[in-house]
Order: C-alpha cells, then sequence, then structure tokens
C-alpha cells in the first residue's frame, strides 16, 4: 500500500475540549466546581474547569491535567460522562467536548484557583448556579441526572462519608444528591439488606438523641449493585 | 477583545471518527454488524461501521450517515456509547473515536451493503467474532457490557420482539443478551410485578404444550425503570 493510502490526509480536524464536572456535599447541600474565566469568551463568566485536549495527549490525561491546572485538584477518579458534538458549540468556532464528572469529598481536596489561568474557582449550589460559559450550564445538568441513576444501582454515594457513619448521615447524602426527602424506615431496610454495611460496636453521640451506631462499608470502591444481583430502588 | 484572543489558532485539531455497535438477536444468537474494509489500513479486515467527523457536521449526524453510507441502515435510535481518546488507537495517527450503539430488530432493517465504500456487510455472533480493525474489539466489549447493564434498568429487550409476544419470547430475549439460563417462576414474576406488560386476550400455539398468553408492552418507547421507581434484578 502506498503512504498516501495510510495517512490521515483530508479528513477534517476538530479542536476537542475536556470538562469537568466536580460534585461534592457541603453543608448539606449538593454542589458544582466552577472557575471563573481570565479569557475571552464568555470572559468574567464562570464555567467548568477544562480546557483544551493536546495533539499527543489522551483525553482522559487532558481532563485531569486541566482540572489540575485550573483548581490545584489532583488524584480525583474522573468518569467520563458525554461528548457533546454539536457544531454551535463554541462562539470560536467548532469545538467538541468530552466531559467527564466525579463525586468528591471536599475536605480531602485541596482546592486552589491557579491565578495563572483562571480568576477563581469555588463551589457553588447546584440549585442556585450562576450564568454558565458555552452550553455548561446542559452538561451540568446531564451530569446531575447520571449521577441521579448511578445512585440507584452503585454505592457512589459512600465516597462522601467518613469511614464510619451513621444511616442518618448517609440517608442525608441520599437525599441531598437525589434533592427530595426519603422514607426513613424504608431507607434502612434496604441498605442494610445489600449486605455491604457492616455495624460496628461503636456509636457517635446525636444531640438530644440516644447515640446512633456507627457503620462501615465492607467495600473499598465504588461497588456496582447490579454486578451483585442486588439493585436500590428507593 | 481583540479577533485573535477569540479564534482557535493555536489549539491542536484532532481527527475524529465515529463507529457504531449495532446488536441483534438473529435464530437465539446475540450478533453485531460488521463491514469488512476496503481500504488501508486494515483492508480487509472486519470493522464496525463508521468513519470520519465532517468539519460542520455534529457528532451524531456522522454516525447516522456513516451507519447508512456503509449498510444502508437508517432510522436506528443510536444511542453514544463512550469517547475513546487514548493516542494509539490508529497507526497513521491521532484519532479519536466517538462510538455508538444500538439493540435492533434485523428483521427491520434493510442491510445491504454499499460496495462504493465496505466490500460487505454481515451480522456476526458477539462470541465468534473475526479479528477486527482497530481497536474495534474492545468497543464491541465495552458495547455488550453497557448493554447487559442497561437491560437490568431499562426495558430496551422489548425492542426485539413482534408487537405481542409470549413471556417465553421475553425471557429468551434476556437470556440471549446476558449469555446465561434464567429461573423461569422469578423470571416472570418480575416481570408481570414492573405493571408494564398488558395481558392478551390472544395465545399463541407452541408446539406440544399448550398455548402461551400473548402480552403486550404497555409503553411505546424504551422505559428507564427506574425513573418509576421499579428496578429489575434478575
Amino acid at each position: 500500500m502506498s503512504p498516501a493510502a495510510v495517512s490521515l490526509n483530508g479528513f477534517a480536524r476538530h479542536a476537542v475540549a475536556v470538562d469537568v464536572v466536580l460534585f461534592t456535599i457541603q453543608d448539606d447541600v449538593l454542589k458544582v466546581l466552577l472557575v471563573r474565566r481570565q479569557r475571552a469568551p464568555f470572559r468574567g463568566a464562570w464555567a467548568l474547569p477544562g480546557g483544551f485536549v493536546g495533539p499527543e495527549e489522551s483525553v482522559d490525561a487532558a481532563a485531569l491535567r486541566e482540572l489540575q491546572e485550573e483548581t490545584s485538584i489532583g488524584n480525583v477518579y474522573l468518569e467520563q460522562l458525554y461528548t457533546f458534538g454539536d457544531t454551535e458549540r463554541d462562539p470560536r468556532g467548532r469545538v467538541l467536548s468530552v466531559a467527564y464528572y466525579a463525586l468528591v469529598n471536599w475536605q480531602r481536596m485541596q482546592l486552589r484557583a491557579r491565578r495563572e489561568v483562571v480568576s477563581d474557582a469555588e463551589w457553588f449550589p447546584v440549585r442556585r448556579l450562576p450564568g454558565l460559559a458555552f452550553d455548561h450550564r446542559k452538561i451540568v445538568d446531564y451530569a446531575l441526572e447520571r449521577l441521579r441513576n448511578k445512585l440507584n444501582y452503585t454505592t457512589i454515594a459512600f465516597q462522601l462519608l467518613q469511614e464510619e457513619f451513621t444511616l442518618t448521615e448517609l440517608q442525608g447524602a441520599y437525599e441531598v444528591i437525589l434533592g427530595q426527602r426519603l422514607d426513613k424506615r424504608n431507607f434502612r431496610r434496604k441498605m442494610l439488606q445489600l449486605g455491604i454495611l457492616r455495624a460496628m460496636n461503636r456509636f457517635k453521640a446525636s444531640g438530644r438523641q440516644r447515640p446512633a451506631r456507627l457503620y462501615t462499608f465492607t467495600e473499598t470502591k465504588v461497588v456496582k449493585l447490579q454486578e451483585k444481583g442486588i439493585i436500590v430502588p428507593f
């Protein structure tokens, strides 16, 4: 075969961006991490951390790099969310965006805006977001839907808790993410049925109520409940 | 702001491909649609239908166009699967691939290889795939995992059936996709509990056994069982 036959000459090339949606719970509120843009377009507007994929860089690596470069946050397990491939996303021209997301414990993150590239970095309540650059509002909404779905068939919410936690704390995490109250008896019964919680012989004082039992999670990572044949339909 | 500040000059550009994983059930076997490549690289090898995204084309549109151009199949609801963004996927250079998938009823598809672009197009059993071009084997495996997961929380399997079907036929579709036998009583009980099947007053003769009752699906599209608060943990 001729060399010409195996080159990429003649095929269109596209600018490819990555955008990262980091969720956390702070003060019983579900929040998302935003950075304030220093450059046009949308200069001064809030946006998701992100940027362009380099020529010899994997898309996954670009997402981690951009997050770190703008917010100092590293060591996050990012999951790919979706690729936004419409042609009109960016006023500068055609830019694809591969979006990633994660649910993190903000207390374990070292958030620090890198002023060389962004003016600021802050956690915002998902229910009171400022106007966002590009189609980032749509990306946040999509990520939120995925996160809520995921709550139903994985143990992703456990990432937010301390190593030992009460069932009330666990239920609280679910309620904040789902944005709705859950029935306490029903929640406890289903959670305990899963067989992934170990009851400790330790208790946590909780105001005027009797001390609440502490639990640990028997797994060290996020479990797909489906694969264990168990599902939590709250 | 200066025009230079809002251009995309200086950012890397990437070739972006789409690849389509179409699944069907034929003769009680789960199959995937492959095309035989006419051009280098991997000339003569089997591959997923797909190709490059055009300069002014949305990624979704490119997936539908490539499927149609190579196999004549149109009118499929493709769901985005994953973006494969490693740098070493293609011997010609850096190519991202946005993969899509769907589960279809092959009898409703007009499969015809378009000889201008591919040498052949055929359904292959997922358990006996030929060597595939690029990382397409990995993409098929990933799609299969997603499809099996999806079976647990949506009604995607119903797309394979006729408008009226027996519970045995429905169970058969699940078994073929999951690649394992399911307990008949358990399957029936859970399926009927979902409240998405309407029992007809019609029956289907089935050999020497007594006629089996026919059912219809009460919804006209794929239902997310989670959103209805129901999950099928087979």
